[in-house]
């Protein structure tokens, strides 16, 4: 689908992957308008990172959601829980970890929801993938598709101007490395993305959690050198 | 169903209808945990009003999310659109009102998920209603159906530990003088509870918005005698 003019949602973590959505987004044509969240992280770079990618995808508005889903608790990201280090993709496996933050991508793609209604946008962009997925439930294809349906009867657009909204997943089917060279094709500058759930006070990538293994490992699989630099 | 262990997790605004919902929780014999949302309204008498029924409730915990919500805008209730007065029961139909704000409950809901999944609760009580509904499309009974559908592959309790969350929506289908007899029935205080979208600096109803119309027409029909002093 090709528009110069239709508006879409982006959630924007920071993340390789959200950075990627954009850039798809962006390749299609839409207006783009990011949304981030601000939700009691253990650290801010992913935030700061969001920002600059944002502005250098030419996001129209750059939404940062303030709330204390810390308050809830429940997860090594935003408790004093230790992330898991050193495993390898077999040992990702199995039992959610104890990064899944109950809840997240729920609470996320309703305020993502709420916007795009505002906007009247109906193209929803979320970077989750089933591919290197670790356990988290509402990664998958069977949760996206039940949240497009709720999404459609939750709103006016869905109820009142006989419109469809749709939540774009480009990226649920990829494995890390084909998300990396599909990034490169559209121009993101993975320097600028942010993976580590455990990066040192200065920011620098702890290169052993979940998130950087898969990172490190997607790169050498595209066979691309990861700009990353680990403490 | 009775139980004395069970926990639920019931929205509360403060609102009528809400306080009969925790009452009506906790003659089921649940414990309960009551949340409420800091959002950007335009007046804070109904989170005050959530705070103290929650407390005179026996609420285990009262959790307040603060979010930005307002930053979204498109309501008469966060933004600088003026509330409709005096309009009747016929003049209420037909267009989603500017007093609709736009994935409201969808999110409120999706906080309740994941407050209910960090508590191990598979319960979550909303008042939704659906006959005096005035065109709020995320208070229809096929909205709550599909939200409950994708909770339960959202979640680490619909997925990994064979429970089954449910959404309560035990107003749907009343009437507002049948909410209000059965709150009667349950001890509700409803001189606590707020209702009005138009409130007067020191926090008095206007009378004469949607919110008062229908709360005085409920007391009416249901013989009971209103407690709120109208301005």
């Amino acid at each position: 689908m090709k528009s110069e003019t239709k508006k879409a949602v982006v959630l924007l973590s920071g993340g390789l992957d959200s950075a990627t959505v954009l850039a798809i987004a962006r390749s299609l044509g839409y207006r783009l308008y990011t949304l981030s969240f601000s939700y009691g992280q253990r650290h801010v770079f992913e935030l700061e990172a969001a920002g600059k990618i944002a502005e250098s995808m030419g996001s129209e508005k750059h939404l940062v959601i303030k709330t204390n889903l810390n308050d809830i608790g429940g997860s090594a990201l935003t408790d004093d829980i230790t992330v898991p280090k050193d495993r390898n993709m077999s040992e990702m496996t199995g039992p959610i970890p104890v990064t899944y933050v109950p809840a997240r991508n729920t609470i996320f793609l309703s305020f993502a929801l709420g916007w795009a209604e505002v906007l009247g946008a109906t193209d929803i962009f979320i970077g989750v993938n089933a591919v290197d997925y670790s356990g988290y439930p509402d990664c998958r294809p069977e949760y996206i598709s039940a949240f497009e349906t709720m999404a459609n009867l939750a709103t006016k657009a869905g109820v009142e101007l006989n419109t469809h909204i749709c939540i774009h997943t480009p990226l649920i089917t990829l494995s890390k490395s084909q998300i990396i060279r599909q990034g490169m094709t559209l121009g993101v500058d993975y320097s600028m993305t942010h993976s580590c759930y455990d990066p040192d006070p200065s920011g620098r990538a702890c290169g052993s959690c979940d998130s950087c293994y898969l990172r490190k490992k997607g790169f050498e699989e595209a066979g691309i050198k990861d700009p990353t630099i680990y403490s």
